[in-house]
């Protein structure tokens, strides 16, 4: 049997959404629920496919099922498609699986042609109404299907009106709309060099095609590579017969969401507008009423759509988007769907819905899209002062959130700048470093000229909840005259901009923020996701401000404390610059006792920020040049500065320069080279704990080693670490446990992982790295050519966003059962960037971790996902 | 049953090596055979480790064991340990399982005492002898239980010899002997505080512990990680009755080969001394004999020498390294092992003793190591005239072969050297890029300061058979003012060095060099190894120089042509650099234009230099930065050249910048990017191939693409790659069929295996890049810790000079099955490194692969190395 490409309403229903679209099947649900919605038929995504497996062409057999549908209409309506008398007119809309605004606008009243509609004028007795149409339908075809700018049309239009001495449509009289439908047609055969369609069967024929084109065009791509909607699932094409809001004042069109999407109020939110038709609503001409209104000038259409709403709200158990046209007074529904809301209403209508009994706890948590919460946890602009402003650049979303403060492009100066001014500030660099950060802590925002979404600012910032925009590569910085130009607008230190840290948007002066609110609804739904999920949620935090906030979204643990965070403030870097400097093993030892009591302190203070939760301590990672400069005016400084030459400074320097610092000498790696790091670290982290266990709070720290590649780097390093800490111990008195894990970051980590067990009592995943060695690019230099794999289709999505599943989650995977294998009771999680990340977490549960470690701020965000993990996936 | 610790000699045979080792298996086996071998017995290599697990101590059992032997010699002898007036002495000798150079000294006369020699002067009525043998005793202990350095004893008998007048130590009497003995004795106390331990007892546990100590000593570490030994194997110790040279004229002691170790003639090379023991012979202080002249002096137990080394050569099929003393006119044989050999008697012996019917030609080729036959294939220092050198300097001994020539440090200089001169040239530079090829080719050697034995000048060094010292880090480059220096020594520009690649040495002046000579048996042993082997041998050659080499080694063909070596010389690096340049795809196009007809006519001189075998050419790979400039001075002058300005070249330069360029825009990502190099180098390749095809050669070219991690990557460039090669294939009417396929050097590409294989038609494992990606990372910066790595036995081998099985082979094992399952008739090679190392070659083997592909001096390696692998483990 040949498969069938093209389903009527009839045939249809709403679990054939992979196939007929989301609203294919919403229109053929509605026909079984019996609602007033005119007939109609679907062309497949299959379809879809097809299309493009054959060379952009609508296959015979395809065209052919599409006019048996059609004759179906016309046998529905008693209409003809293309008679001149009683002509079927349709609309044509695309609808995807997933809702896709970058799609294909409508095309309505398709169907006529000069002919068709002077039969309609007849029929309705209503020649306006009929060129009204007639007009409408030819700007539409000529924008959407043959890509000719709406403009052409709108000034023909706008000179009639001039002419008329009006600026409203409906002083527009027959005469003038067939005036105006002629000179479209004319318009549109100098445009095209050939005339305008009359076969209605081409016109449809066209039209599908167009819908179909239209999934591969440059906004769809862009948002199927942000939205995570594979290319291969093609779009469908929905034929509807027509009904005609513009034909009278009996008539009109409109929009309305069963609750607020705003706030999630219970109560019917949308516009209408009588005698109008299709985007008239949203164009802006006419101002639409607010629906309340629909309830006074019609009641009993008011009363047909209040009850159609909340049937479909029911019957679907979510708050739908409908649209309706009413024709000379009767009611249709055009279309459902699921109405998009803001996080908040999201959150209330979820709580709603199982407080109305109408879903459970798990289905509302299924409801809430967890990236959304993104927004309920960071300030934003005022929604009236930003109408006001309008930006003057935008780089990559990259820490949300929205501040505003006085421009300064370095950490120093953004300092004193703060203490000076009293003012926010905005520090704005080309990109930072962590040398950096005292300057990132006391920024409202951070503005960079270069890096991507994993870059040190936009990762240090999500961490900090501090709003970011990064990669602003419009941005030139003038650091030694004091201002930066963006896009051919200035701004000198000291000026105040904006940041909107959740849309990558710049913009000059100062823009009012309002801060989050955390309502009722918020706690609820997380109660419930810490009900249903089975992964815990830590935080990856360095300091106890970052660790109180991840504490106060009940975090369950620190699962990375990076400790080179803490080795570049103030006289730490002295120390560890001396230390790096030192020609042996004592010299080496001698600075680092100086970082010794600093660090203990860090420790102390961060165990108790937690309140006993388990604390993961990363051992130093980065290679040490990091902790040198490299430019010779900065190295000549320091040298003074070191009482040392700077011919021994820079020799150090050039010695500690990498080809690639990536792969260099860093992580475990340097404990090897250096054990007496690691030796210090582990008093910090024992002698700490003990400490605060002398205070009543009992704390078992988690010693976690970077980038082990092989068993016997841990071995070698752990040994360290166990002696000196049992030693510490052992004189203590406290009875205390700590364990000793690795990070799983080097491929070859993953395929020896059952060795690594042996000698690691836990493993955390450091996805960052092991995705850059997996695929062989690291972030910032792929960058570069992502742009280029994502136009041509090679990547859909960044890996540097969400787990690769394919490739990376195969070694991740393989790690986790080969660990087991050795060690049953492993303690497994993740402290890459991807743990904060709804779809990473999703896989993290699914492998069989423990527990995932986000930013602070993603704490909620990656609870959610983990509830609905686990309610799609639960764990035995 | 608790485990066995100790063997007697009799208990053991030639199959208990690991057990034994080797030295204690074969003692044992001669006592089976029936051969005069003093009794003794084996202390196991499993007490090594258990020492090694227990702190370094020795069980109570194992000592209880070693009693009990003893107690089996004393009854065997007729002696007593320990005994005043019998005394049964012992020599002591370390023997691990593999022959190991690096470990501990032999202790001979153990059980002497300040009794026992009177014990033992009195029952040989010889105390000359007695006191001889308790004097080298307490020095031989001394120096290796105690670690005090000889000096302190060689200045007593020394300056006994001056007292005495006399430089021949047979003048000493039995007074001066006894005197020494004392003067040792007293010596020992003074420096260790404490008497020479009197008990044999205690002496034998010492010693014993002094052999297993000496498993850990560095120079045993460093021999066993260039060998690959395991550290874990450990070292037998062997116990033997002593049997005595040294009492006098009818007594001495010798060591001899069965058969030439040096040609692999058929005749006894070897030599003794009359009245001598242990070291004596090599100490140089007497001259021995050549052991020729035994058969005059000593006809019988020439004989009788003779007689059992043949034996023993019949017994192990191999030449056989004997130790014999004499005593009393009776022989006995000390020690038998498989004779070490140079290449030339490797071969000759192992092809005639297949002459001889002693082995078959599999058991022929498993005699020879393939490393060892790079010494066959590169021209060598003339001996006498070494003898006479004394080096300067080392480094890596990175390309193996032997040349004197004038210093140049810069590629221009080289070649305008040599043709001023005439002489030959040796390039001495910081380290080598791709813009010193020309010098490199000129050059008879190359010597850099830095980079290891991967890097730039290696690679290209060992690919063109040109000798390279590498990494020689005390050279110190001056070359403004033309000279360098190298741990003082000053070399200036034009003066004469001389490099030895297969030692690393640098001497300075001209040491003469004779050429290699590749005899009769070498080719009768590649016959057969061409014979027995399953693997291909193909080679890595990017100009018709190395590919002739390369052929007249017998190659398969090319299996990696690197093609951006091309894009270096001459005219072409200046289309290259203005396609980087350029704006916009015309801009590139126009550059790329430029280069096709030259980058053709390379292809046809490949072709034509491989007579028709399969040519694998990849597509460029390095970032294009690689091509640029770095210096400011660099980046004017070139600006210049190139008519653009200083500020948009520079622009261009720190666009390209990448911060680690391994992981960066290169491979096929740059064709990603810019298809249209894709499309010109498919023109050279498709176009060259039909030119050849016409004159009658057929080629059927194999396109590689490097660096896919994403089958999608590869379908991209493959359809651009198609369209193209098609194209012109249709339009010139030849039928030709070429090949699409991809490197693996990206981990991901191993776990996507299957996929990819859908697309490419072969697969080359490129082992470089795959083994960076997989230990995370690079082998330039590697260098700097992995000394640290070896020695704290983190690894024992270098995974760049080895396939890492362990880990990097997992992956390639599983691209291979899923790369078979998808394609079962897929062509999977290798074109790392690797592909030249015999242990590498065999894991190809096992793996599956069909063909490996090395520099072209590799290629008779690797055929026997492929050979050896077939044999032991034959594919079916």
């Amino acid at each position: 049997m040949s498969k069938k490409y093209v389903y009527l309403f009839s045939e249809g229903n709403a679990s054939m959404r992979n196939l007929l679209g989301g609203k294919g099947a919403n229109l053929a649900e509605m026909i079984h629920l019996g609602l007033p919605v005119p007939f109609g038929f679907t062309v497949t995504t299959e379809a879809c496919s097809r299309y493009y497996e054959e060379g952009k062409k609508i296959a015979p057999e395809i065209v052919k099922e599409i006019f048996e549908a059609v004759k179906a209409l016309e046998k529905e309506s008693g209409k003809k498609f293309g008679d001149v008398k009683n002509p079927l007119l349709v609309s044509i809309r695309s609808g995807a699986r997933a809702s896709m605004p970058g799609m294909m606008d409508t095309i309505l009243n398709l169907g006529l042609n000069n002919e068709a509609v002077v039969g309609l004028a007849n029929l309705t007795n209503n020649p306006r109404f009929a060129y009204d149409s007639y007009r409408r339908f030819i700007m539409m075809f000529a924008d959407v299907v043959m890509e000719i700018d709406k403009e052409n049309f709108d000034k023909i239009f706008d000179e009639r009106k001039k002419l008329k001495n009006t600026h409203d449509d409906a002083d527009l009289t027959a005469e003038d709309m067939e005036y105006i439908a002629k000179a479209f047609l004319k318009r549109y055969e100098e445009l095209k060099g050939e005339p305008f369609p009359q076969d209605p069967k081409v016109q449809l024929i066209e039209a599908v095609s167009a819908v179909f084109r239209s999934w591969d065009n440059p906004r769809a791509n862009t948002y199927r590579r942000l939205n995570h909607i594979p290319y291969s699932w093609g779009t469908a094409v929905n034929v509807q017969t027509m009904v005609f809001g513009n034909m009278g004042m009996d008539c009109g069109t409109g929009v309305a969401f069963s609750r607020n999407p705003s706030t999630g109020e219970n109560e019917l939110y949308g516009e209408y507008l009588f005698n109008a038709q299709g985007e008239d609503v949203v164009a802006g001409v006419r101002t639409p009423k607010p629906i309340a209104k629909l309830k006074e000038e019609s009641p009993e259409i008011y009363k047909q759509f209040h009850d159609i709403a909340e049937r479909l709200e029911h019957h679907y158990k979510d708050m739908q988007d409908l649209e309706f046209t009413i024709e000379r007074d009767k009611l249709y529904i055009l279309q459902t769907r699921s109405g998009k809301r803001t996080a908040q209403a999201a959150v209330k209508i979820a709580t709603d819905f199982v407080k109305e009994g109408l879903i459970d706890e798990k289905e509302a948590l299924l409801r809430v899209d967890p990236q959304a919460l993104d927004h309920l946890l960071h300030p934003t602009f005022d929604p009236e002062a930003l109408k006001k402003a309008e930006p003057i650049g935008e780089g990559l979303a990259a820490s949300p959130g929205a501040a505003y403060g006085r421009v300064y492009f370095t950490a120093e100066s953004a300092r004193q700048g703060k203490e000076k001014t009293g003012d926010p500030v905005i520090l704005v660099r080309l990109e930072t470093s962590p040398e950096d950060i005292e300057g990132m802590v006391v920024a409202a925002g951070i503005l960079t000229a270069r890096g991507g979404m994993t870059s040190h600012a936009a990762v240090v910032a999500r961490g900090m909840g501090t709003c970011c925009v990064a990669g602003a590569d419009h941005v030139v910085i003038n650091e030694k005259e004091h201002y930066f130009t963006i896009r051919g607008h200035k701004v000198n230190e000291g000026d105040f901009i904006s940041l909107d840290g959740s849309t990558g948007k710049v913009y000059a002066g100062k823009i009012a923020t309002t801060e989050a609110t955390v309502s009722g609804d918020f706690a609820t739904l997380m109660a419930w996701a810490d009900k249903y999920r089975a992964l815990d949620v830590r935080t990856n935090a360095d300091n106890p401000r970052d660790a109180k906030v991840a504490y106060n979204f009940g975090a369950a643990g620190i699962g990375l404390c990076r400790t080179e965070h803490m080795f570049f403030e103030g006289e730490r870097i002295k120390a560890v610059r001396e230390m790096i400097l030192s020609k042996d093993k004592e010299g080496r030892e001698r600075a680092l006792a100086k970082i010794l009591p600093m660090q203990r302190q860090d420790f102390i203070e961060l165990y108790e920020a937690m309140h006993g939760l388990p604390v993961t301590i990363r051992y130093l990672d980065p290679p040490l040049h990091e902790f040198l400069p490299t430019q010779e005016h900065e190295i000549r400084d320091l040298a003074k500065e070191m009482k040392v030459s700077y011919e021994e400074l820079n020799h150090t320097v050039n010695e500690l320069h990498e080809l690639n610092p990536m792969l260099g000498h860093r992580g475990v790696r340097l404990s090897v080279t250096y054990p007496e790091i690691a030796v210090m670290q582990t008093r910090a982290v024992i002698e700490a704990a003990i400490e605060v266990n002398k205070r009543g709070l009992k704390v078992e720290p988690e010693i976690m080693i970077p980038l082990v590649g092989e068993v016997k780097e841990l071995q070698y390093v752990k040994d360290y670490v166990v002696r000196t800490a049992d030693e510490i111990i052992k004189k203590s008195g406290v009875k205390m446990r700590y364990y000793v894990g690795t990070m799983i970051e080097i491929p070859r980590a993953t395929l020896l992982a059952d060795e690594i067990a042996k000698e690691a009592e836990f493993f955390s995943f450091g996805t960052n790295d092991l995705t850059q060695m997996t695929f062989g690019f690291s972030r910032d230099d792929a960058a570069k050519f992502l742009g280029d794999y994502y136009e041509r289709k090679i990547f859909e999505f960044d890996p540097f966003a969400h787990i690769d599943e394919h490739g990376v989650g195969k070694l991740m995977a393989n790690a986790v059962k080969l660990g087991k294998q050795a060690r049953p009771d492993i303690d497994l999680g993740i402290c890459g960037e991807h743990g904060g990340d709804p779809r990473s977490v999703d896989f993290c549960h699914r492998i069989g971790l423990n527990y995932v470690s986000c930013s602070p701020f993603r704490v909620p965000i990656a609870k959610l996902a983990a509830a609905q993990a686990n309610i799609r996936n639960p764990r035995k």
